[in-house]
């Protein structure tokens, strides 16, 4: 197997052809006559296996009542470990709970409050508006200062920009492992060392990282970490998130939301809040059963399929989707936003251009390909290992290179119709 | 139609033969030949439209991918409205989002931060865990005081007792509107009233009272709420809560949690944090849409049926429930642990007995009936007005008592099967 990148369609073709996770693509809903989808970083393709998990699980509800819950009590803990072994994180360590935000405030909190004379928090400037609203908000109402490193999304953080902003102040270090918007990747394991050799704690937000981009929060010395169940990890519209917490940092961390699934003997339901000694004590409410079911189902080929595998095709879509830019977008106006160093890209590319709000709409309106997005100039583009093939990254820049190209999308956009 | 409590089983099917309500039972998944279920405010029966709901909103996850998105932004909203109806709330005041633990850690940061000169919030020691839970936390980690009031579950809180526990200061009474053991019903207005008087908000769990008891939270003063989606409104396993926050409050409170769903034009991803002018604000990550769907068709036959016949029929089938427990219980060592005035109970009732755990267990394991046990000796029993029949109640509370009556209940309970 030839692990060049296709210079030709014809070659893509056969790309395709020889791909071992070519399979994967027939677990997933897809329209043949559809658009081009490379928004999976933004929201996944449906599993074929949603559909059956949430039927299975609305048969145990319909069924067994409020009895099931001698098998749901388990689920936060079960599929967390699955999401586990797509990040590097032996089980005990991740459980799925609450939104991305909502994960990220009570480990920021958290991590916070553990580190009481230590008052800055080191953030990214470039990092996704979530992750940088949580950390002013715990600064803010925690009497902590936020440190901002600057180095713009292409070149993305690096462990030299977080040595020059940490110092014997910093209590804890959160960045993005991928930049939401870039794709820069970071060396998680570089910034760990460097907020270790300081004693702060690094929080992760693995988002646009989890199930793409080779992550090993373990051997890596992570401390902390979020990431979301919508995107690659295909769990549908407001998938449950998940977080993790290493074990040597469970009992001593105490998050700010006291609720009873954080409880200890939960159902003796005692005077006292006295969290779980486990990573159970980063729960709050009543976890979303139905939501856990359809990211299970969302992360199962992922998991058949293994991160290595996964990495290694999704560096040859990205690489062929580059490659296409450069030879097709450059010379329309656009410019790679992503780094120009291949070591350092993730799982999706951003292209700039002046017109790229109009071609995001026409290239969704005709029909060609679903792209995201992001203000105020970039159209990002990601590729997923198990359901995007080299034809349709190569069918995708071509198109994207047609509506650059037609000076029809830069007329005034016509009056929305009041239906 | 008569509405008099049935004195006879035949009485009992005469009653559910003229019921208006009785054709939603329709609505819901039931087996016939199963147990007869009282648990319905721990989890609701599954409504057959569920199905529907979420087989439509995968096909829209399957067709539109991320486009769909220009709908399910409004879903917190528009669900939210819909929730509003069933508490008295004009639209623009309820948004779905997160779990009922940190909607009520959300709402309880808001109020104390805004009461920043009063530290002490006023809560009900009998309250359920999480609701105790959180004030603790809260208290705790922000220097404030807890003031808690015992009156006994059974009794439950009234404005009196509120009256004695709050003064100048106090920024916050926070309480269930119906006690999740006893079912004791709270006078809202009262207790917002005597709350305004010393300058203190108000902050309501409704989990068991939203969706059965008369709730009026616009015209009873009422300034934050909270509530769960999978007891009375049928959501399904961790379904997403809900929050209500006062029009007039909405500009002046903040929340802690500061994600990217609070966020003033969200998609512009703006440097700093702007919170929505709106009850938007209290949203944080992105909403369950799978659990939102669910949600919405839970409580439709509840807008349906319309609050005012639900609570109808709910006091007659409590009415029933008490009555035959006490000539079939009382005997056997059971105590009514509900309010003796009928005017002051909810839509449940708690029987206490020393064998409560033993007999819960045998009315499940032998099929009869589904309760719920709460530590350590009540058996707490919920008829719900849109699923549950009068019979049901009539029969549940004669396999009750035949339990209660058999000695072998009490026998060691066999080893757990290791399979």
């Amino acid at each position: 197997m030839t692990t060049s990148t296709p210079a030709t369609r014809e070659q893509a073709v056969e790309a395709d052809r020889l791909d071992p996770l070519a399979r994967y693509r027939d677990d997933f809903l897809i329209d043949a006559g559809g658009p081009i989808y490379l928004d999976g970083n933004s929201l996944g393709r449906q599993p074929r296996a949603a559909f059956a998990a949430l039927a299975a699980l609305l048969d145990e509800w319909g069924r067994d009542l409020v009895g099931a819950w001698e098998r749901w009590v388990e689920l936060p803990a079960v599929v967390g470990d699955r999401v586990g072994c797509l990040v590097g994180a032996a089980p005990g360590q991740v459980v799925v709970s609450d939104s991305t935000t909502v994960n990220l405030y009570k480990l920021a909190v958290a991590a916070t409050d553990a580190k009481v004379d230590r008052p800055v928090i080191v953030g990214d400037a470039n990092d996704f508006p979530t992750v940088r609203y949580v950390l002013q908000g715990v600064a803010e109402r925690h009497g902590r200062k936020l440190r901002l490193v600057h180095r713009g999304a292409a070149a993305g953080v690096d462990a030299g920009a977080v040595a020059e902003a940490v110092g014997d102040d910093v209590g804890l270090v959160c960045l993005s492992a991928v930049n939401f918007r870039s794709g820069a990747v970071v060396d998680m394991a570089a910034v760990n060392q460097v907020a270790h050799q300081f004693g702060a704690l690094t929080l992760w937000d693995l988002s646009h990282a989890a199930g793409v981009v080779p992550v090993e929060l373990d051997t890596g010395g992570a401390d902390l970490a979020v990431g979301c169940g919508y995107k690659y990890l295909n769990g549908g519209p407001g998938a449950p998130a998940w977080l993790y917490v290493r074990t040597a940092l469970q009992r001593a961390l105490r998050q700010p939301i006291w609720g009873w699934w954080g409880q200890r003997d939960q159902f003796e339901m005692a005077a006292a809040y006295e969290p779980l000694p486990t990573a159970g004590r980063f729960l709050t409410g009543t976890p979303a059963v139905l939501g856990i079911a359809a990211l299970d189902a969302g992360i199962a080929p992922l998991l058949d399929a293994g991160l290595p595998a996964l990495w290694e095709k999704t560096r040859r879509l990205v690489g062929l989707l580059v490659d296409r830019a450069e030879k097709l977008l450059i010379p329309l106006g656009a410019t790679n936003a992503s780094p120009a160093d291949p070591a350092r890209r993730g799982g999706h590319v951003a292209i700039s251009h002046p017109d790229a709000w109009a071609a995001t709409r026409a290239l969704i309106d005709r029909h060609l390909v679903v792209p995201d997005f992001r203000p105020p100039d970039v159209i990002r583009l990601a590729p997923v290992a198990v359901y995007t093939s080299y034809a349709e990254v190569w069918d995708a820049v071509e198109r994207i290179a047609g509506v650059l190209a037609d000076p029809a999308i830069r007329l005034p956009a016509p009056k929305k119709r009041i239906t």
